[in-house]
């Protein structure tokens, strides 16, 4: 079988690592399945690219260790019919990038605004006076470099020996325990796995109606593994909950909340179950 | 009195609106006070002028009505002892300032990413080719202008009068009721006010710990208007919850669910009294 996984490039950045780690975990399982891997200029268009059918799944970040959510990913997931496969964590790895010798020289960072929040500390300390400049990838801001001394890029340890740059310093994160996780994403219906993900928005702002909402799997013992809020766009102050939670939804007790859930809540949306690689 | 206010400068950004609507109702209330505003390159530097006693306050956006909340503002309160004082809401207007006379000619646009965010919809649907470029500030992109015909930059109509540069657009942004929410903060403690701001991070991650103590809201009846999460920056999937709701801690029920909220939390912060200004 041929499988085509759009993703976050160019190559260098933690998507293709995420990507590569994936392609690795079906070569061991399904031997048969040959991967092609499709490099996007944005997240947002490699999940487009999943809706519309031109490639069959897309490996995308959901939430990071230090920044939390990729509302981007969030907000496609509610206004698209997209569905959630398989989750994969894998840690991450800061290193700064550059053609000086030395820190003294430089003058201005380039990354990834998630990848600069990350190091946010590090930057403060060893790099106060800085120009911080924001680009599309990790990849995008190693490429900007060009031969310039007083500039540096954060970037993955493996894009320095992709693009031939010297890594100054080779671990600049702020915490020790950084790590993403990543969705497979597809248009298909997914049926099979161990965690389920969905959505709801609420009729009223009441007191109590999120509670109401929370109740019907706090009563059943369900543990629910994440909770964010959105804006739903429409007003200020009216949101779309995302839920995580563990079980899957033919699960009759699962089957049973979400039938209670789906009577209390405006829209419900069920975004599917998955299962979470060991990559 | 003489008060000195912080906030996300150079002159024409949205804080800035925001940050002289604040400095005229202080003119109308409290005639005798008079502001000193000081613009700062970034919302975290604003905060810390506060935080470390350089300036009496700041005015900090807390949540856009489209790309939901500004996640270093609350990063940092959970991580200072910055109190809030006063929130107002302004409504935002992006226009498509340029040299251009047409959007033919346009290849790049710059912006900061909330304002990129914003008008997402209308860049893919008029100009789906150009090359986005995140900015510190929407007043920065404008900056960046300079003569060139080939680039635009998102900013409010304001800075196309402020920077001498024609509005090719007078309002691009996705949804027409795009607004934004700022806290006046102070290192101050903050008694007064008809609501609440307030985080908590949980000591384990069983079914219902959150249910648990969203319930003791729930059954006093007392209003969330918000709750969101952020992770604790620990590990992955340990989070510090952020509400507001309505009323004051020194009411008789607010004074009791704090009590039993500290029991079941890990860490129980609160970020103070607010008051709602008209402005």
């Amino acid at each position: 079988m041929k499988l085509s996984l759009a993703y976050l490039g160019p190559t260098g950045t933690n998507s293709e690592t995420a990507a590569l780690a994936y392609a690795d975990w079906i070569y061991r399982h399904q031997p048969s399945t040959t991967i092609t891997l499709c490099p996007y200029p944005s997240i947002a268009l490699a999940l487009r690219s999943v809706a519309n059918g031109e490639i069959d799944r897309a490996i995308v970040p959901i939430e990071n260790s230090i920044e939390g959510s990729v509302t981007v990913v969030l907000d496609t997931l509610w206004q698209s019919a997209i569905q959630v496969h398989q989750e994969l964590t894998i840690p991450i790895f800061h290193g700064l990038l550059s053609y000086s010798p030395s820190l003294e020289q430089i003058e201005t960072v380039y990354s990834h605004p998630q990848a600069l929040a990350q190091c946010q500390k590090w930057l403060e300390k060893f790099l106060p006076q800085v120009q911080l400049i924001p680009t599309k990838s990790t990849t995008e801001g190693v490429k900007l470099l060009k031969q310039d001394q007083t500039a540096a890029a954060i970037a993955s340890p493996k894009a320095s020996e992709l693009y031939q740059v010297p890594l100054l310093r080779s671990d600049i994160k702020d915490s020790r325990d950084n790590c993403t996780r990543f969705w497979i994403v597809s248009s298909h219906i997914s049926d099979r796995g161990s965690h389920l993900a969905l959505a709801f928005s609420l009729a009223q702002n009441a007191p109590g109606a999120l509670v109401e909402a929370l109740e019907i799997f706090a009563h059943r013992k369900i543990n629910l593994s994440k909770i964010e809020s959105r804006p739903t766009k429409r007003s200020l102050g009216e949101y779309v909950f995302f839920i995580d939670l563990e079980g899957n939804s033919h699960d009759p007790e699962i089957t049973n909340a979400l039938a209670e859930l789906s009577s209390c809540t405006e829209v419900l949306k069920i975004f599917g179950n998955y299962n979470i690689l060991d990559v």
